[in-house]
């Protein structure tokens, strides 16, 4: 029936690798009969996605700018809750009230040694129809910067990281009192401004360099999909990782009559004024540096001698912002079930764009609209789901997650009693399927990938996710893509609408999309149209398409589980990976920590110093001591006993009792729950999970265990080990709950 | 009396390294009271150097082009000979007939998409006294490159390496009947036309990309060291790594009488025309170039999108060379030894460059005057060598190594006989010490580079490089560092003078030299200035002083030791790790090998392919076998044994008796030669050293137990074991001399 696949199996030697299903095997959370029941409902779902559907509803959504407080996103807002309503949807719209800066002054000035003025704007293209809408359009910025007008001396700080002051310290080179221009990447965007800041910044400037996402990575658009010389990445810089959503409002949902924080008390806005723009804006500030030249790893693709200053680069950083607030419009389709009504399974994509937004959010919410149709055909043929679904169309996420958070907060109580799991989607291409989230859903999604199909390639997705590490330079992702059971989920951090269901309700989630063979430069900017999709991400929505059938069946399966499909064996096995790491973290940091102080004690750092550079040594730093790992390694030890005993159980499980299985699902539902405190993370309560967060210095990126392992990475060392049983105790409750869980069943 | 080093001895507690030497303990080879003879003989050495002479002598001899052929050549050469006669050296000029050829046509066209005609010339620059020298220059070319004039599409290759067509076999170009485009890097120059012929290409150009000595290095000359956008990197394209020297004369001297192969037998000519052209030249035919996008680390420092090909580029590339004999002249230099006048200690540089070479080869030239005209002075005051010293300057090495590859043929007999070792410079700046050599003399550098002192950090040169160590990013070689008991010499590959001597005669070698802190772009251009040197590289000549303290103290050293400085245990150690890395190899291959072979039969490499590109998945490759390893094991077993003897016999034997010395003496002239087998390697006979070679396909780069690695490399399995064994034999040879030193000073 699968050649290919099948074939594969025998050479591969690994035949308990589910690459693609074995459709006589039933799938978690079935029985053989309802396996069978799911596997017929999902061939009709499959039959009633239409890529002309989501080519159609992508044209229309992207045909004009469509951002927070917009016309453009009213319009699209009240065409999606239309939509669901017609496809049989108890449908409304959740209005927040949000705070929202868009810009009434702009400037950024060389004033020596030469004089040049940043134009600041992307003109419209030749063969792009809505690059031209300058009257909707948002022009360049990033949301939440403060007001300011500063001038001064201008320095290169490569991505703006921490690592990188440590290497301008190094040379001799402060930013107090001057302007730092940082390039796109190597963190979230937020990251950069933050640390400037800290490091006594007046503003930052973000370029978007050419060998990032420009001429090196591709042709320029629209000869190419990559970044035009006027591209400009809009973006949020809210300090996201203390906490996302509306600034004002931290922690409860920005209904109209939310007690508000005073905007200057608001922890979240930027301490200096952050302004991004193109590289051929940068090229002229870039240009005009002298000083050191940069360390060969922040070189970028411009034609130039990449310096650091500080000057001779004199600049000006003019920013003034209209702060209002703005409704946010969040569409919320629900399908009541028909067994379970208040067992909730969520499934989101944002519909919000920075401009136009055909990749990003309209290809991920148009593959969820396609889902929701094909859903209401199922049910006008009297299909009924056992749970209830709630499909929802954020607003506001690029400036924070604001709809999300706003009514994650709002709905905070009814979700943690009821939510089994939130399907986030975002902005989608073609190539690899990108699966993260909870590992009690990895085997979930194994199986998913195991059966959708890459519909270029026509092998299960989990076969080309495991092709592309087979051919990769490194062997030794090769081995361990040889070597694996399953493919591994990705921890989640943040950037994406997942995060206050997970990090902060616990809620187990996942975030699905498709990418990597698109030709992805234009991010946030006006070229990011319904031209530019066709032509360069996914030209026939084949991957919009398969995405719906990915997050489709995952939202299926949770919905119509006879026992809710989550897993022990992989959560244990990842979190004792997490400890491993952690464990070696700080015995590397504390080697390296002993060789440098005594290579500075040496004086080192002086007799290392070129001839026509400073150098300066950087100051001794604590020796790291030996930590308490014991209480992390027994939880884990418990974990995966508790896993074991679960699977085991669970394996067993459709055919127990139905008191049973609604007791076990009650106790599954708040499996995730388990790994959030309630006090949250160290000095950022919002953040509740303590297996998965988004790094207070990387932003989006995740850092796992992160209690512990920001405490290390600190220095905080005196915290690492209240950390360690925190972390242990919320592993504790999680195996309890898999132990009690494993009990109900048995009863 | 030495308080900074004193301290960070302390501070590192690691009290038996000799980061400063001990000015109590005796020299290796010396006994207490001629330890404190000697160091009255460098305090004198070192109070003759002057850098006015290293500064006058450069300005002289790169004043005009003086390459093999050229008036300017003979007149340095005259120049230097009448030097050393004034100090008191029997000083002669050795003549060869070497073929060398000149550029009659060189013509590079892009003939579609655009026509465009490569400049192929360097222009005079404001502030550069000889780069408008034109009637003297020789042109932008490659020597050794074949006649030709052919057309085809062009192809981009990156380096030109072999992986690299692998890159492109993957992407299904192929470049029969093309011609390449590669840069500069990654490998010797001469292994991108060869492997280019090996695939079957027309023609290889090879351009220097701003990324890697332009603009992105540093400023571009004039205003800063680095390559100009028309700057170009002449140099030899021979098949160095067969064997180096003239072409025509293999083996033997190349008298004008010697019995020469026609040159269209002469295996080490390119099989294809090369041109080298800058990135001026280079960007209009990249630019032109379609085809897939370059991967990542291919893309340069060029502002265009860098594309693979083949086409729509079309090129010409037409060469003609005037292939003439043409004299190598090389001054030799002789201070006979007073008491073993048969045992030679040569010191050699070469003195030819490409243009004005104030740099390559002038800055390490002046710097063998310097040691010359000090150690006359000392002559004429009374000293007179222990040892003979023989003095040299090379002609012709920028083509290949000529003058000095002949003279070491030529007289092969006498100095397998009588030389004790030769130490080798080249280019000269300013920063680090470079020390390679044989590891048997690893303990004497240390021992030097613990007395010579940085001069603009006034710590010893070993401290210096320790600190480079020390504080850099990669805390793995920092805790090396710390570790380390002697700074390691670098196994030499080939790329200056010692090769003949080395890797041809097994006479013991080093290659010493200051670098990277000069700014180094103007490598074999008209840019290698005067001017140049004294603005970029060692602008006061103190680095200059420098290397003729360290080099003329390992010639000194070698002259004089009571017995000689040679020992064992680096030597053994190092080779240990040799066989370490070697068995890994094989292991990684093995491992690598067998897991790529299950990725091709899942067919990984279809799947993974993008959906507008081609992929083509490689051909399964023969697993690798276990091989037995234990021969070299063994060997390296007993060469410790004998490393431990000897070297324990040494530390007493300067007390031994004047015959045993004599005896153990003449012994470890012949130590390296043990390292040797008449055979030479596989497929390329004159290089006949088995633990040190340059590689094959790396040219440059070092290879080391050359025979066993390139081997597992090559996947020639049959030839491995019987390497192994080859390889064991020159150890455990190599061990039986050191016993039999050990046995004759115990005599």
């Amino acid at each position: 029936m699968r050649p290919v696949a099948l074939l594969l199996a025998a050479l591969l030697a690994a035949p308990s690798v589910p690459l693609s299903a074995d459709a006589g095997a039933p799938l978690s959370g079935f029985s053989a009969a309802g396996t069978a029941e799911q596997r017929a409902l999902e061939a009709r779902f499959d039959a009633l996605l239409k890529a002309d559907d989501l080519r159609e509803w992508a044209r229309r959504m992207s045909a004009r700018p469509h951002h927070l407080g917009s016309p453009g996103g009213r319009a699209n807002a009240e065409f999606a809750l239309e939509q669901f309503r017609a496809w049989g949807f108890e449908a409304r719209i959740d209005e927040y009230q949000v705070l929202f800066p868009t810009p009434r002054v702009r400037r950024v000035e060389l004033l020596a040694p030469r004089r040049f003025a940043a134009k600041l704007q992307e003109p419209a293209v030749a063969g792009d129809a809505t690059s031209g809408q300058h009257g909707e359009q948002l022009p360049t910025y990033n949301a939440y910067s403060i007001d300011g007008d500063v001038t001064g001396e201008l320095v290169f700080v490569n991505r703006g990281i921490p690592a990188d002051y440590e290497e301008l310290e190094r040379r001799g080179i402060d930013v107090r009192g001057k302007i730092v221009i940082a390039r796109y990447g190597g963190s979230w965007r937020g990251i950069k401004p933050k640390v400037a800041a800290e490091r006594g910044a007046l503003a930052c400037l973000i370029y978007s360099d050419p060998a990032d996402d420009g001429y090196l990575a591709g042709e320029e658009y629209p000869k190419g999909g990559y970044r035009p010389a006027d591209g400009v990445q809009r973006g949020s810089v809210a300090d996201m990782p203390l906490y996302p959503g509306d600034p004002l409002t931290p922690g409860i949902g920005a209904t109209a009559d939310a007690k508000r924080l005073p905007r200057e008390q608001a922890p979240t806005l930027t301490r200096i004024p952050v302004l991004p723009i193109s590289w051929a804006d940068a090229k002229p500030l870039l240009a005009a540096l002298a000083g050191p030249v940069a360390p060969q790893p922040w070189r970028g693709g411009l034609p130039i001698t990449y310096r650091l200053g500080p000057g001779p680069a004199k600049v000006r950083v003019q920013l003034a912002f209209d702060w209002k607030l703005v409704p946010a419009l969040n569409v919320i389709a629900v399908m009541k079930g028909a067994e379970r009504p208040d067992e909730w399974v969520l499934r989101g994509n944002h519909r919000d764009a920075w401009v136009n937004g055909a990749a990003d959010p309209v290809s991920g919410a148009v593959a969820l609209m396609g889902e929701a149709r094909a859903i209401g055909e199922l049910a006008k043929a009297g299909f009924r789901p056992r749970r209830t679904l709630v499909y929802a169309l954020w607003d506001g996420e690029e400036q924070g997650l604001l709809g999300s958070v706003e009514w994650a907060e709002h709905h905070a109580a009814e979700l943690q009693a009821k939510a089994v799991a939130y399907v986030n989607t975002d902005s989608n291409s073609r190539g690899a399927l990108g699966m993260g989230g909870s590992h009690s859903l990895q085997r979930l999604m194994n199986e998913i990938a195991g059966d959708v199909r890459d519909p270029k390639h026509g092998v299960p997705v989990a076969e080309r996710l495991r092709a592309f590490d087979l051919v990769g330079a490194d062997p030794a992702e090769r081995q361990r893509a040889l070597d694996r059971a399953e493919l591994p989920l990705e921890a989640l951090g943040s950037g994406s609408d997942y995060t206050p269901f997970l990090q902060h309700l616990g809620i187990a989630a996942l975030n699905l999309g498709f990418g990597g063979e698109g030709h992805y430069g234009q991010y946030h900017s006006v070229y990011d149209s319904f031209d530019h999709y066709v032509r360069f991400m996914d030209p026939d929505f084949a991957y919009g398409v398969a995405l719906a059938q990915v997050a489709g069946r995952a939202t299926l399966r949770l919905a119509q589980a006879e026992l809710l499909p989550f897993r022990g064996q992989a959560l244990a096995d990842t979190v004792a990976g997490y400890v491993d790491e952690v464990e070696a973290l700080a015995t590397r940091m504390r080697r390296d920590t002993a060789a440098r102080n005594r290579a500075i004690a040496a004086g080192a750092f002086a007799v290392a110093a070129p001839p026509d550079e400073t150098r300066v040594a950087p100051k001794p730093r604590p020796e790291v001591p030996h930590f308490n790992f014991a209480p992390l390694r027994n939880a884990v030890e418990r974990l995966r006993g508790a896993a074991r005993a679960w699977d085991e159980a669970a394996a067993r499980g459709t055919g127990a009792a139905p008191a049973a299985r609604a007791k076990a699902d009650a106790l599954l539902i708040r499996l995730e729950r388990a790994l959030t405190r309630d006090e949250g993370l160290p000095g950022r309560p919002w953040f509740r999970h303590h297996v998965y967060a988004p790094g207070f210095y990387t932003g989006y990126g995740v850092k796992t265990l992160p209690g512990v392992r920001e405490a290390i990475e600190e220095r905080r060392d005196d915290a690492v080990e209240r950390e360690v049983v925190r972390a242990a105790e919320v592993l504790v409750a999680c195996a309890a709950r898999l132990e009690e869980a494993a009990r109900a069943l048995a009863e």
